[in-house]
């Protein structure tokens, strides 16, 4: 409903470019009484930082978060929360030669082309960067949601880069923290790691699959039409950088199955309905049924290659483009942490709608209950 | 940023249930001044009415629809403009025997749960039957960008339905009207009818996917970071009953490509920059940059099937269910026109959001004309 | 946010024009479960129905409410409300003189500048005949905050007519349902109804001022800084037609007291705080004290008067305008139903919010409960 | 539409408390290509900083703004600009008493109940300090103004000071600028300085009514039926802290006046219709019409003063309250910068509006040049 702003109740709005002075969240709309300090946003930004591995960008940021506005002795007061994070090593000479030239596959000539001018240094305001900002406003949401509902769990993890995937025969969410890829398969993160060497030894890029869980989620979440769930996510998801597809549960797949197959057959169990599949990805009409909710986004390869592709410069005379500078041979892997933020941010969103309408942080239909 | 609206200028909201007396569609936002009556409507409403072939559901709704407010002798006046279509076919009995069952993979169970009551007539608010109301506003959201972009054309159209797929090397737009699928594709029109038919005679339903693409689209539609071009379309599309999945240009195949292979490459043609390539879907950085936009979605298949399933009853009690009544085998098909409403929904709110900000319909940077 | 809705959660969006087919209200974000009928809200319905003394407007239209969705077995489902009005006797030909005239005082010049076109029949949408769609929604708040907090009381009446003021002395809210002005002050009402018959004699027509209070309403509603409840209401006010002013408690006249004056000093009552005054008129920084929350608005004499005034055409040679037809003389009269509405509305819509962010229905701070 | 945004296109959150490090605004939908620095902003901030004469707070704040987004080589680029003014002189000592303490007339206890905790240093969220955010937002809005409409000027000042009014037969709008009241006659000035040493004297404090007149505002701005132009401006106004009362045009006294004398007679001028008088306030229907639009409004007194009242603490027992620290015995006068600065948001956010759906920045229709 706004250009930089994403949320109902719940409402997250993000400002700052890539090479200015500093970047930030205001977070409107949060819960008053809920602990919080910036340590707690800042564990989550580092897990988004850049610069940890040698299959991320060599940019050195801290990326560290102060909280300007909203808390008061450790606890939010229910007024607006300003966030801000500075930026470090902006570096902006690295980018001056692009000033003119619109590297294939970017922003750059879209937003010259609508604003008819741009902040260059580093991809100004389309910038990766700006989803630190998202990170550390997920960082709040996840505190609102540990006291809402404590036994809710997100996690976000890689399922494919390139043409390699994961085997989900060695699934395992232990393996998740243990490598630099978010891959819950030990096997996969040796493989990937020597593929994404070439990869940047070629002076290429590479795509990525990410798949984010929720565990936990109360029934009745969501609110159809317009404001389903899923539709949420999925705008949610598409709002990250170089996002190119999202799916819901069995997602595209579903095109491809019969209503037989698609329809995830329901039991009575101990603590309310079970269901034998999860194609829906945990939501039926645009409604979460408490099962766990199931979301996965394609990212494509970051532009920013050092093997020429052909361009324009700004006068219309053709150019080659050779990015240099410190760039994410595959920038889905620190899309991760985005997207478990984005999802936060969405599903304390919802609570809050489902709160004001119904008064319950769970659902209001209870079954197995009638006398 | 509402339950039952969408768009920001343009906007859209929605009502009515399945087996009520009417639903309709209010349009909010619309541009004095541009002729609309009835009839402009109806012609797209008819495209979308059941029971044009035996490939839908045999449901007999005229879908005629009244234009009750906004347009006067002829123009529409700028004030809110209220559709109407009756619901004249309801057979509410068809349905009275699922009032306290839950369908697997049907919103049946969630709307219980969120609400603690639900309208079982025919799915209540959750039937597909609401997607009448958004094409019926997509024909006013056509006649304004008819008076404002001539030259932009959106088509929808079948690309998958269940396992079988079009075959691009026979790709025909004009195919598109001559069969009860919208398929581009004479050969897979026949084959299709076949396996459809073989689907219904089972008991069965089938997933299909639809690719809806709008050409002409003036470079510098979008809105980064939140409502980003292809953050509003993966919502638009997700909206629509039954949906999984959304891609843009490229979709869930990104993920498995290089960055050398995913760079839409640029040249300066006669009236601008052209591309060599469509990976982006013709949205960079949420912008669109004047190529086609491309969005493509996967509908499962109906869940209201005539083959059993497992499931329980509101008391927890297990049950089976077979849904009777008159259902779509292929709820895919109809979605064709109903996303190509969306389409021109999102992309004449964004054109309008353009033009509040930079006073144009088209680009404001000029690629070319420097000197 | 929008053009023709107002509230957050509780979203009202009328539609219609004076002398179209019908006219309405499509209500969203209704919470579920609570039980309503037509009749509800038709009995709030005949209290704003014209032609129901000699001191309103001879139309006469029964202002007959049907539901059209969201209402199951006499229950709300949650999913958007329709409520549709038909308009009866709207007789246009009484207006056609006036296509190419501008009434002075009337929105007939500022809707042609706007639009460059209208719908001239008895005003279009700019006809206070829009306000019943807000008496109906209206209705359904009122049920809603029935359930919610069975103790809210909303009670308008008229201060002033013209030169005539109440008598405050007199003040008894029992003599509002027993005139036609709905005046707590029986004296007034006499004399007024001899004042107004005059006016109508004369081809005049005159203001009034209605005041409008809402009694039992918890402490914690509001939203600062840019939602205060004091903020909503004023535009919830303003936004009826002809209403030119709005106060809240002391009003204007707080601009001439001293802060001594000023100050509502507090008490320790049995059950919570309680003032020796109300100058804040029951909110304090946007918020709601438990207090009474008062509210005063001033309405201008209708513009369709029989007394000539200069005015120009659409060509812009000059004319008087005599306006034929039939109108209020004191359209403020009929204006106490509809700020009772927008008032209900309002409370309502902020309840959902405070409940959306803090899960309550009252106040979240007890003063006096410590140890 | 939130908490803490005010706009629709044109949209500025606020954010920071009165004693915190900082406090700002973010300021989204701004136009690209407009020339601006944070001279410009300074420049009007200037003007509402504390302590520049006797008469208001003689807290120091040099209030200096710093742009940290939406700026690239002196011009707008369309993106978030996010403005942040450091709070220097917040001596929280000075409050330290009145944590437990509700002052009588303040939202110190409206906030506690609300909220469940506050923070009181100077009043938390709820100070007036935050319109200094609002003050730097209208500062961007003046600049693009000034680039799409620039014969539009906004003057504010205050018409009356407690008992005292200004002679409009004395008015000229150059004394304005010359007396610390921002009071258009120079007699006034002189009596009100007197006036107000006396009031702060005796501990005490004083209310304040103010006008703003935006003259060469084009006909057509206006998004009726709930986004009128007048309700629009009446929330901008009531959102103004401890501002009271709004009235447009005649405003409250258009209650007591009849529809021959509230008519604003037309003629035809030289360049469009001219108006014999403006009890209208430049508004009909909610839409401009091209004369001045002019708005009042009633600010309370403060009350924070040195003159004992009675309240009570938080746990309900009774005491009496004397606020020490440093106030504005007439607060009114700071918010004339401020009311300047809501109405050019305002007017500027309508503009974008009237933009979008019709193409222009002027009017439609145009009056007089019929063949």
């Amino acid at each position: 409903m706004s250009y930089n702003t994403f949320g109902h109740l719940f409402r997250v709005t993000t400002w700052g470019e890539s090479h200015g002075p500093a970047l930030g969240a205001t977070v409107d709309g949060c819960p008053p009484g809920v602990p919080l300090d910036a340590d707690m946003i800042q564990h989550w930004l580092d897990r988004r930082k850049p610069g940890q591995s040698r299959h991320t960008t060599q940019r050195r940021e801290p990326d560290a978060v102060e909280i300007l506005s909203g808390v008061y002795e450790g606890q939010t007061t229910g007024t607006p929360i300003q966030l801000i994070i500075r930026n470090m090593d902006q570096r902006s000479k690295d980018y001056g030669n692009i000033a003119d030239t619109f590297r294939p596959g970017h922003a750059d000539i879209s937003y010259f082309q609508k604003y008819g001018l741009r902040d260059p240094r580093g991809g100004g305001r389309s910038s990766a960067r700006e989803t630190a900002a998202r990170v550390a406003a997920g960082g709040i949401a996840r505190e609102v949601l540990r006291a809402l509902v404590p036994s809710l769990r997100i996690t976000g993890y890689m399922v494919a880069m390139g043409p390699h995937q994961i085997d989900r025969a060695r699934f395992d969410l232990a393996e998740i923290e243990r490598n630099p890829f978010w891959v819950p398969d030990a096997q996969a993160a040796e493989d990937w790691a020597r593929a994404l060497d070439q990869i940047r030894k070629d002076g290429n890029s590479v795509g990525a699959m990410i798949e984010v869980i929720a565990a936990g989620v109360p029934a009745g979440l969501g609110a159809p039409i317009y404001a389903k769930l899923d539709t949420e996510l999925a705008a949610a998801m598409m709002s990250i950088n170089a996002v190119k597809g999202v799916e819901i549960g069995a997602g595209m797949e579903a095109a491809h199955l019969t209503g037989v197959e698609n329809a995830d057959e329901i039991e009575m169990g101990p603590d309310g309905p079970i269901y034998r599949s999860n194609k829906a990805g945990g939501i039926l009409g645009g409604i979460s049924t408490g099962q766990d909710v199931v979301v996965r986004f394609a990212v494509k390869p970051t532009s920013s290659i050092h093997t020429p592709r052909a361009s324009i410069l700004r006068d219309g005379s053709p150019t080659e483009v050779v990015t240099k500078g410190r760039h994410d041979p595959c920038v889905g892997i620190r899309a991760v942490p985005v997207a478990e933020a984005m999802m936060a941010c969405t599903l304390l969103d919802h609570l809050l709608l489902h709160r004001a309408q119904t008064g319950r942080t769970g659902p209001v239909g209870q079954i197995g209950q009638i006398g």
